[in-house]
């Protein structure tokens, strides 16, 4: 099998995820010895790609019309963009990935991406669709940080005819990356289970923070309301295209936790002091069943 | 003025956060050179008495019996009790405070407490009510820690009567211990804003872990239903407690927090973007405004 450190690994998009894979790779993977490997760089946007090169995170750039080049020549491509941005991406550049590369995506919600498999995948390549579970309420190659996926989850999807031996190169690559929890799954119970963990969370955040008197409450903060909302500073336009493109997932968790929460509010409301103490013991018995594998404050 | 590290303080409750109060009183304000300063403590729990006094947290201890000679010689005494429970000691105690004491509690409501204050005062001492905004999801004295107060936030609400130079010492005292921002107001404020900032929170942690469809759901997480979710691991009758004695205004905040949720479901339900996009954009803004002096994770 190849050396993970002697790969050419491709990057499309560096922002704060695209940037933060290309450190953790990097960081972790090219720094064996005798290491022959490279990562090349394609975004949009000058600076991201200045600003890699000159940290000599990736070894070249490329821009949009040399991006085939690029594509050509790597063993393992990672498209790091918006969910409809990367369908676009994977099908109008189908033709240019190396044959045998491993291509793979962060989409947060994977049915747009399912719906569009035929114009996608190739046979001489293995395209691997994942999510790796961190991120960062920052945006953009400056707050990249291949630190970030230490003792997080990451979900993948392999197709039916993924090969079992590209599929255990790629799980070393997360594996080396500092992911220490790797589910498979197919697209349907991600999106399901993603529009709770994650999706479900940030309209739970935003409607927290919408729901404020003022922005001077947090004088009176002791740590719940900002733990509750720091992924409130939200980026707005890739947020709004994940609650639509899982939207009735997310509906249906919304309305599951309304009733959740309908439920505790009939008992104070009725002052129900042995109805409230039941539902809080049964959660916090639930939660402390919750194996989390992600808990920097609790430790 | 009278110097802190020379004074004699009692602790009433010994369990998370009367054993956090001691130790940050031990650790930061009693070694100073040449101290003469006493800490004394009380609990109904003999394993928490013997704990303290085993790790030197406290010089002596008191059980029932011998709780008004430890509070005759006390300058500063802290009622770290629940909140019904701090209003009945306060009360059956009122004769044995030293003449000249500072007395505070750390009751996260305090609406049942001034309705009391009647058989609470005293002429020749000075009450201050209080609350000290940390905490942590663990109970009890074995898990206190005299550092959760670094940089939080402290609300104070004086009475009419308080005298400034005991005003004054006690500040000091607080800020010794480690919180950077006091807020003074009173108890009608601390309590609607507390409805929204610790109350509320826990109730929405709470319902969200009802909401989830098992505990096997933390395979899909990223951090964010973690850091959501962290308080309920969730001392339920305290929360019962707090819940019932704040329950009109804690109400009010649920129903605001509900409808600016409904807010956002709709537009997800109507297939809004842009409408989506500008709450997301506003709530971003607000946030980001909001000046959190607790923000570990953002760091």
């Amino acid at each position: 099998m190849s050396r993970l450190c002697d790969l050419t690994y491709g990057i499309v998009g560096l922002g704060l995820m695209g940037g933060s894979l290309a450190k953790a790779i990097r960081g972790n993977v090219l720094g064996a010895p005798a290491a022959k490997g490279r990562i090349l760089g394609y975004d949009i946007n000058v600076a991201s790609l200045e600003q890699a090169a000159s940290q000599h995170i990736v070894d070249a750039v490329y821009d949009t019309q040399a991006v085939d080049k690029m594509l050509a020549q790597c063993d393992v491509v990672y498209v790091c963009l918006y969910p409809h941005a990367t369908v676009q991406f994977l099908k109008e550049h189908r033709a240019a990935f190396k044959s045998g590369a491993i291509i793979s995506d962060i989409s947060g919600v994977k049915a747009l991406l399912f719906a569009n498999l035929g114009d996608i995948v190739r046979e001489d390549t293995d395209f691997i669709p994942g999510h790796p579970m961190a991120g960062s309420e920052r945006e953009g190659f400056a707050y990249s940080s291949g630190d970030i996926f230490q003792n997080h989850n990451y979900i993948l999807m392999p197709l039916e005819h993924t090969r079992p031996e590209k599929l255990a190169l790629f799980r070393s690559l997360i594996s080396a990356m500092g992911f220490t929890r790797i589910v498979e799954t197919d697209a349907h119970v991600h999106d399901h289970k993603i529009a709770f963990t994650s999706q479900l969370c940030h309209v739970i955040a935003s409607a927290l923070v919408d729901s404020a008197e003022d922005t001077g409450v947090t004088a009176f903060g002791g740590g719940s309301f900002e733990d509750l909302t720091r992924i409130a500073m939200i980026n707005a336009p890739l947020w709004a295209e994940l609650f639509l493109a899982n939207r009735d997932e997310l509906l249906l968790h919304i309305d599951k936790f309304m009733h959740s929460l309908e439920s505790l509010r009939g008992y104070i409301a009725d002052g129900s002091s042995a109805d409230i103490e039941a539902y809080l013991e049964n959660v916090r018995t639930r939660r402390v069943a919750m194996n989390t594998i992600v808990s920097k404050a609790a430790q």
